[in-house]
């Protein structure tokens, strides 16, 4: 049983770094793009067996020390009731959620109901790791899921987000309260199903400012994290809570408010300069830039030193990039990554 | 003759704090649509008359402190024998340079040759303005400009510059060497024809890690500044120089070796704790939410208030939003953030 990973969310001593890569399952593995030339991308989630498999290929391929489960932040937000298409170029495009009359008719799903699929993935995926590696769940976190809402798909300055959040505080604070509702009850069924850890994704809430950043996107987490520990107290689980937000560096004293276990740190900051800014006994997770996996190894080695050395004032450390890798990016470069952090991290 | 915003500049003591727009000419006031609707983006750029005329509108519209040239960024790449178009929706696409032979046949262009009209728009501008506003010139900075070139135009993870850099540093270096050039002499012409400050825009400097950006990006600025100053110095000429790069919360520390008098600061950070960052003695431009300007009034007002009382710590402060005015803006709003910038900030 690989533990590694576990045992580096708890802060307990490890033989070696444990890592795993954003977005690892994905477009840059030749055996994913198998499995996803047979099926559309929502079909891909939807269907227990292939998001296993997907799920599990990186584990084999690469030998990260965590799976994370094959699944897409949306899957919840359709589940509440908005129509939701994936297009190859322009990525998901959802039916906007911004006037009183939409949000008012979204529901707070049954996760064992409408995505019965990713509980019956995770239970699925228990058995094939067979303990080979952790499996870690996810949700978005609830404002980077309300912004995909409010703007109908990606955004590049998320007008119709803060024009909602700054004119119309209340209906923005509705639409909240029934996405933090829905990734509550979404993150307890993925780990009630077995999910052995779980991530929250707050890809966009580096589009704020720190107070704003407090104001409409922590707060929420704050309110999932402090119900899911609650839950886990009363079931006598122990699951750790990892978050991650894009573009930390300025946000960095709020986010370590989150109470979450592990916080995910994106490149643009030193380690160790974010574990100060987290209040110096922090666990942390990167925070490799995506783009460094296209280095000569040799040039890539002195970074995992570096991130390595920098990651020792940590009380804990498990190596990933600071971003999801891209589609671009040549799979033996991560796999030689995987083995340069094993390696170099042996204690 | 309004000098508060040089005078702040300097550090020294002004009534009140100054504030200019970043891209307060723009699609956001009506007033500019209507000459931008006589002619094509580039033709505006290129005949003085109406970039002047649109470089005076905000100073008479909004009672800025400063006027900044209309122009692009993207000007001394075209003069530099790069292929350059403006599509309405697309924005700029350019024939990419990726190649050493098409880097190569770059030119290091003599700036009052194939940018006259630049000049042309400055000395007819210092004439217009007769000493209501002080006139800001500006550049990309070297690699910001770099990754229109790589890329052929926006992006969204700059694989292709990354790419380059990581791959190939000595095509990047040869390319940034005549890019350097080029931005130095355009400066000096600016100057030389009248502008009283000079801004280089570091839009895309935080896409990088802390070293990265000090070895790609940063490195090239402290040339041109150095440059900049050792000419300036011989001719004779004060001018202040503003660096402004985006996303900037974890570059602080690196950004505060650049050189330059004041360093524009994006809103994802507060900045008290930007200037704690910089070291402690800087002059600071910025920081608003440029979607802040969504806000009602009273609203808007204790973020002026907040910004005004965390500048007390710097050692001068030029109100600023963090990025530029977004096209859906009220213009009335805009106007009225100015008075109350005045207004808040009276000494």
């Amino acid at each position: 049983m690989n533990d590694t990973f576990l045992k580096a969310c708890r802060g307990e001593k490890t033989d070696y770094t444990p890592i795993w890569i954003m977005r690892q399952a994905g477009r840059y593995l030749p055996d994913y793009q198998k499995v996803r030339g047979k099926v559309d991308f929502l079909t891909l989630c939807k269907t227990p067996e292939l998001a296993a498999e997907v799920t599990i290929q990186p584990v084999d391929i690469l030998k990260v020390d965590a799976a994370i489960l094959f699944s897409d932040i949306l899957i919840p937000v359709e589940a509440m009731g908005v129509h939701l298409e994936f297009h190859e170029k322009k990525g998901p495009v959802l039916t906007p959620a911004r006037d009183e009359n939409v949000i008012k008719k979204l529901s707070v799903p049954d996760p064992e109901d409408k995505m019965k699929f990713v509980m019956d993935t995770i239970r699925l995926l228990r058995k094939e790791l067979a303990g080979k590696a952790p499996l870690i769940g996810f949700s978005g976190a609830p404002f980077t899921t309300a912004t995909y809402m409010i703007e109908g798909g990606t955004s590049k300055n998320f007008l119709n987000t803060k024009r909602m959040i700054f004119q119309s505080p209340e209906l923005y604070g509705s639409l909240m309260d029934k996405i933090t509702a829905t990734v509550t009850e979404y993150l307890k069924a993925q780990i009630a199903a077995g999910a052995q850890a779980v991530q929250l994704f707050d890809t966009w809430g580096g589009i704020f400012s720190p107070s704003d950043f407090r104001e409409y996107a922590l707060s929420y987490v704050i309110r999932v994290i402090a119900d899911l520990r609650k839950w886990l107290k009363a079931e006598n689980i122990s699951v750790p809570i990892i978050y991650f937000v894009g573009e930390t560096a300025g946000l960095l004293e709020e986010i370590s408010t989150s109470g979450a276990d592990v916080y995910g740190i994106d490149w643009r900051i030193n380690l160790d300069d974010a574990v100060k800014r987290l209040g110096g006994n922090a666990i942390v997770q990167g925070n490799l830039d995506p783009l460094a996996l296209f280095l000569p190894q040799n040039r890539m080695e002195q970074r995992v030193k570096d991130i390595l050395e920098r990651a020792s004032s940590a009380r804990g450390h498990i190596f990933n990039l600071g971003h999801g890798v891209v589609p671009e990016t040549p799979p033996e470069n991560v796999i030689a990554l995987v083995d340069m952090v094993h390696r170099l991290s042996k204690r």
